[in-house]
């Protein structure tokens, strides 16, 4: 196998990866083994490196990120100048994604939260119940994982709407782009959904002034970065019912640290980055279809532009 | 206003369910005043009437019923003779039954119960997630509600397979029908979804035997009506690890006794039978329409069979 691939994830066993890419005939060796593997390893497929580590690798020719977002490979030292990095886009991820945003929007629309405080106090009390078709979604950000979300809900039959920061065409949903259209789409979301790419103009953008342009007791769900949310801000907004919940998957800081007032706030649900995660069964297929690509000399699919931030 | 009819749902105000029939044209007289118009109510839209009620009213040409099922109207002197009853079948309730359903399978599929207790205990712990489209989905019961559920967890790339009494065909949907293939129905069957009518035939069939037959740590979603489980049964499953979870909509007894040890059960969630809401704005249409057939001398839609059951 002439193809070497360096894999750091934190998240799943290697050999969980190593067998997956050997059946694309490409060799999986760990990231602590890179001192053993360096002259060898045309690829690397990583999460979080250490700055210095990949540009110590001679013959490195593609760096796949584990994520959707490549904000962690941002930095001081972080990616080799010169080496092309591709996004992660795959169907575990996309599915993932999906589920996490419709459970969220229908467990605040259905006010489950609200009939779990009932069940503890052993309270039977039936409430009215709106219409999807009579509530909107907002996506901020359509990408692949937003464009994803936004289908499944409007088949659920909620109104959807979306911004970008291109103009960007999702059938079925009217889009909003740029800081000028910004306020008209804040204006009608009543389930915020945040899937931006974290970037320098992205950063900190979820703070008092966009979380007041709101509806009165909207919904905010992060399943994005955890740096696109102004904590405070959110925080005071929950405090103060301008928003009426929120789901959050990812955090400033992750793991969340214990002395975070997210955890026992009541009107916020926690799941720690787990929206929507990188299978290796179906990722390795997206990694060796890009090898092979590249081997053949065509262009890399899903590139990303480390400038622009996404 | 020639076609008056008399109105008994406990959950909604009156005043909307008059409001709406005004703008069909139809007069809708509550229950309470049943006596001041016996003579020219020639329609009834009822849960749960009281005995003999209705028999009280000379002129009265269909019963509507509030829910999807009729078994709220069976029983000695419920419907007078010769009465047809039409069942409810319009887009808020079919709306809001696939919106529990789906949130119910993502939530056990997504294991959000286990991360709502890490929450509690400030615990950040990922776990590995299977994909949808390597769990099935079994609904029990394919009429318009089941059938509408499988579609919304196929798109969601769950597999999906149903039973019903008699042979049915759901595009994409694996059918089993009849006793002899239920065994193989619940064997696939990680997540349940309970949407049968109750008639003679379906009165506990959720019992020991019929959960023993799924696979260990199955969940089940009960949407359909209370008395299709056995309770004793589904709390020793649950106590044994034979069924992982539980979402409870409807049980044996409404509303929940305080004494009930469900409400306390950590791996049951209950609603208050709210999964699924027949709103005045839409059921209203149905009802209409159905009256405006009935005036033209067509046949009903959705006409029920109070000798099979539903």
């Amino acid at each position: 196998m002439s193809n070497v691939i360096l894999v750091k994830s934190d998240f799943d066993r290697f050999s969980e990866w190593a067998d997956e890419f050997r059946k694309h005939d490409i060799l999986a060796v760990p990231w602590d083994d890179m001192a053993r593997h360096r002259e060898t390893v045309k690829y690397a497929l990583v999460w979080q490196p250490e700055p210095g580590a990949l540009a110590s690798l001679p013959n490195l020719e593609v760096i796949f990120s584990v994520a959707a977002g490549i904000d962690h490979l941002k930095g001081e030292g972080l990616v080799p100048a010169g080496i092309p990095v591709v996004r992660m886009v795959e169907d575990s991820l996309t599915a993932g994604m999906v589920e996490y945003i419709v459970y969220n929007v229908l467990r605040f629309h259905r006010e489950m939260p609200v009939y779990e405080r009932d069940q503890t106090n052993r309270i039977w009390k039936p409430r009215v119940q709106q219409s999807a078709w009579d509530r909107t979604a907002g996506i901020l950000g359509l990408g692949v994982l937003g464009s994803a979300a936004a289908v499944a809900l409007h088949r659920l039959q909620f109104n959807v709407i979306g911004w970008s920061r291109n103009p960007k065409q999702v059938p079925e949903v009217t889009s909003y782009f740029g800081q000028d259209q910004l306020e008209p789409f804040l204006e009608q979301t009543e389930f915020l959904v945040i899937l931006l790419p974290l970037t320098e103009d992205t950063g900190g953008i979820v703070n008092r002034d966009f979380l007041n342009k709101l509806p009165r007791g909207a919904y905010v769900i992060n399943a994005g970065r955890g740096p696109l949310v102004v904590d405070e801000d959110l925080l005071a907004a929950l405090d103060q019912g301008q928003i009426a919940g929120a789901a959050l998957d990812v955090f400033n800081q992750e793991p969340l640290p214990t002395e975070s007032p997210y955890w026992k706030h009541p009107a916020v649900t926690i799941t720690p980055h787990v929206a929507s995660i990188t299978l290796p069964a179906t990722s390795t297929r997206h990694v060796a279809d890009n090898i092979q690509r590249h081997r053949e000399g065509k262009p890399l699919t899903h590139l990303a532009d480390l400038s622009r931030g996404y």
